[in-house]
């Protein structure tokens, strides 16, 4: 049986621009081929609270008409409602006639507003018989009795950095018992903090793959489930997963929100020199605009630094020196600041200020303001509310600083393109005289190794202490990830790469 | 049989603090009673993920038996863990020793981490027969053959403007099915953006009300549970309960957070002129300090009222003109804005500058920012990110603009406290020459309708329309619901006070 493996970048929502892609993915196909789209494919995912609006089910269902029209064999999936109950639901439809319905019955967060479905459906089609369904709900069928002679899911996947291997290590031993093939469809591309990676795959039914569809791109696959091969697998390392990421993410979420052009504030220091060099791979040399943003704290390499990295690039850059809009602001608060030390209220005014500066710029060219903070900044609260915290969407947030350090260093492994001086010295906010990051963290590759086992690992105090590390250094980390829970609720989005990203998968009190 | 209804206010992972409050009540009443205390009372709530993290156990159980050495009889509530399974308990101590533990089967979203535990439990208590456990579990046990002589639920439920009277509707058919009283132990006091409003309550066997304690502070009222009386139920007004829960919900903001003053912003406009008021009972005046920021746009009334509303209060105040501050941010953008017209991104460069400034003067005198949007400002974006959206928490950000007007009048019940002029004059911006909010936006009684419909009621466009509202105004307010989307994702989280708040209830795609 020749199946089309369909991996589409669908829009939330967006049910027009969603048919129009699958009915040229089923013009790029013969006829005798089952199409097979990912989840959703025909609203878009994540849906989120959409599912509670009558609207998208009735745009659903015109659509889905539409589509019907094609007189074609395909799987596709779109939100439906069965009087009061909504459903997350694949269709069978060959030849145009809707042949069955699977709905979803292992809901994840994605699917609020959903209610439970059957699973898996089975459905004789051209002599064979198929088990259809989402990827959520295949182990449950597995431990069934149903016998199928293939399985065929559709996903919706969301990235992070380990996924796809742990996925293949636990479905292998499901298709040993199931003793059929299956054919897994996810999606890619994009949507706000969420990237989803594609990888669409076949198994044979001795586990064994057969086919990998690229990662974080289009493509259509046919391939013949009557005559499977062993096939070896792509495997991307985990920088270039990152990468990949990144820039679908950036170009996604840029495209899907109708923004054209991305500013950046250039520091001369390794994040925004690494963000920079995404947003151009993601949007285009001509569309990435670099703003320089100097104090009288500023070293004169972190200029140099910073001018290197838009050189190097070849975008539009400019200087703006923020020392007379600081001092300006800094005489209108006199009246309370008169008599007191200069200290963290001052540090954190020049972060706002070039915040304003930034902003400006991106509401005056209509473009889009890139946060440029890591992960481990976020976790300790080293940064400014409402000045290098902000941005539309942030790029490496959920990426800790060796991370970042670890990808610049693959970026540049056939010449620079990130000034090395930006990778080599030492990270400073440049807010005071001399400072340095040290002066108030630890080294960052103490602190990373610290905040995985807290944060990824759910480590407490004692734990990580037992693990080798200093207590009273464990203690300050800890506590630093504590009391900044309020400001990462109003940090920028960040998109997400691992398993447990600020905001989505770690929610903590406020107070 | 004597029952002391223990209406606390804890603290989120604050075992001392809590171990010490629950100690304490346990010395104002009399051996022979028995205290009941809300939900999670030992550990605070909502925990949020820290149930992932071992030491949040450990502790609970250290304070537990710190707690059991009273040798007295009382049901509290902590987060246990048996083996690799965490639940949200409640303990049945009868003389400082264990008896009974119910734990919580009906999970909230409060109860991430937690397992699906086993509801209601029975257990003979002074020749009687007591059924106690959660409140979320009480129907579950109603629609079992146990009978018990009386019924002891705690809760931890979050104030929403309707949701007592509501709760008092489902609850009474439920007690008189079990025909027993029922004792329902509620927390007082609130945690980040959620207000906990108290009102706990005993009902009698025929579902009439015969106690309800008081809302929004702590209170602890014995009951003998043999001789139950009708009572005459407290009504707070819909007022009175926006009022006395944001005074409670900044108050405790403040108090949990270590942080003693507060600073606002006041532009002369309701919005301020009301948080004002409301900062002042909550903190007292000595803690707030108002900041007026003109702009050469403000109008003279502006001035006149801000200072006005600050005087009323005999607050700290500062006139910061930010002229100078915004010509020079202004002039070091003119490597991009030259020979453009003046335009959004001046108008809301001034708000952020005006951030800058205050935020500078929270950060030296240690204070936090109190934002002052409303929902219908957020609900269309009609706020500037970075600028007027930011603070540490949001104090009527979940009541709607005509709501806010609604509480003004009241507050001015009595006299002049807010300057009447704030409240009749037409709302502004103030960003422009003579810009008014109904340049943009449809007036506030239309708009706030709309919103309530899409908002509140799920109601798509047509359903709004059908409700009798113009085709136009319609599609214009829905769309500007939807884009302003990815705004919503950075702004103050605000008090809950709706049964719809921007992100908690209503969580949508960014893109």
């Amino acid at each position: 049986m020749k199946i089309a493996l369909s991996q589409i970048n669908t829009k939330t929502a967006d049910f027009k621009r969603n048919c129009a892609t699958i009915k040229d993915c089923l013009s790029k196909t013969n006829s005798d081929v089952l199409n097979v789209f990912p989840e959703l494919s025909l609203s878009g995912s994540p849906l989120r609270d959409l599912t509670f609006y009558e609207n998208l089910f009735s745009e659903g269902m015109n659509y889905a008409e539409e589509l019907c029209e094609e007189k074609r064999d395909f799987i596709f999936g779109l939100p439906i409602k069965e009087g009061e109950k909504a459903y997350n639901a694949l269709a069978f439809v060959k030849n145009g006639e809707l042949q069955a319905l699977s709905t979803k019955r292992n809901l994840t967060d994605f699917d609020r507003g959903f209610c439970v479905g059957n699973g898996l459906e089975l459905i004789e089609y051209n002599g064979k018989s198929i088990a259809f369904g989402f990827f959520e709900d295949l182990e449950e069928f597995a431990k069934t009795s149903k016998k199928a002679d293939l399985v065929i899911c559709s996903a919706n996947t969301v990235f992070e950095i380990s996924k796809q291997q742990e996925i293949l290590r636990k479905v292998q031993p499901i298709v040993r018992k199931l003793a059929c093939p299956l054919v897994v469809v996810n999606r890619c591309g994009a949507e706000g903090r969420f990237v989803f990676n594609g990888g669409s795959f076949v198994l044979q039914a001795n586990g064994n793959i057969s086919e990998q569809l690229s990662f974080f791109e289009e493509e259509i696959k046919v391939v013949e489930t009557e005559n499977l091969h062993n096939y070896a697998q792509k495997a991307l390392s985990k920088v270039e997963k990152l990468h990949d990421a990144a820039v679908l993410g950036i170009r996604d979420y840029f495209n899907k929100n109708g923004i054209k052009k991305a500013v950046i504030g250039l520091s001369g220091g390794i994040d925004s020199a690494l963000v920079v060099v995404l947003a151009v791979e993601a949007l285009g040399k001509e569309n990435v605009v670099g703003v320089l943003l100097p104090s009288e704290y500023s070293t004169s390499h972190s200029v140099s630094d910073a001018k290197a990295s838009a050189e190097n690039l070849q975008i539009e850059h400019y200087i703006i020196p923020i020392k007379e809009s600081f001092n300006s602001v800094l005489s209108a608060v006199q009246p309370v600041f008169a008599g007191l030390p200069f200290g963290l209220a001052e540090e954190n005014m020049q972060s706002r200020i070039r915040l304003s500066i930034l902003m400006g710029i991106a509401n005056k060219i209509g473009a889009g303001l890139l946060n440029t903070t890591n992960k481990s900044e976020t976790a300790v609260g080293y940064g400014t509310l409402y000045g290098d915290t902000s941005g539309g969407i942030g790029v490496i947030g959920d990426m800790y600083k060796t991370e970042v350090w670890e990808l610049s260093r693959w970026i540049n492994r056939n010449g620079e393109i990130i000034p090395e001086n930006s990778i080599t010295k030492a990270p400073s906010a440049e807010l005071r005289p001399d400072q340095k990051d040290t002066d108030s963290l630890p080294d960052y590759d103490v602190l990373d190794r610290i905040l995985y086992l807290h944060l990824e690992q759910r480590k407490s105090k004692s734990e990580i202490v037992s693990e080798g590390f200093d207590e009273q250094i464990v203690e300050k980390v800890l506590r630093l990830v504590r009391i900044n829970e309020w400001k990462r609720h109003q940090v920028a989005p960040s998109l997400k790469v691992s398993s447990m990203t600020f905001g989505i998968d770690r929610i903590m009190p406020i107070s």
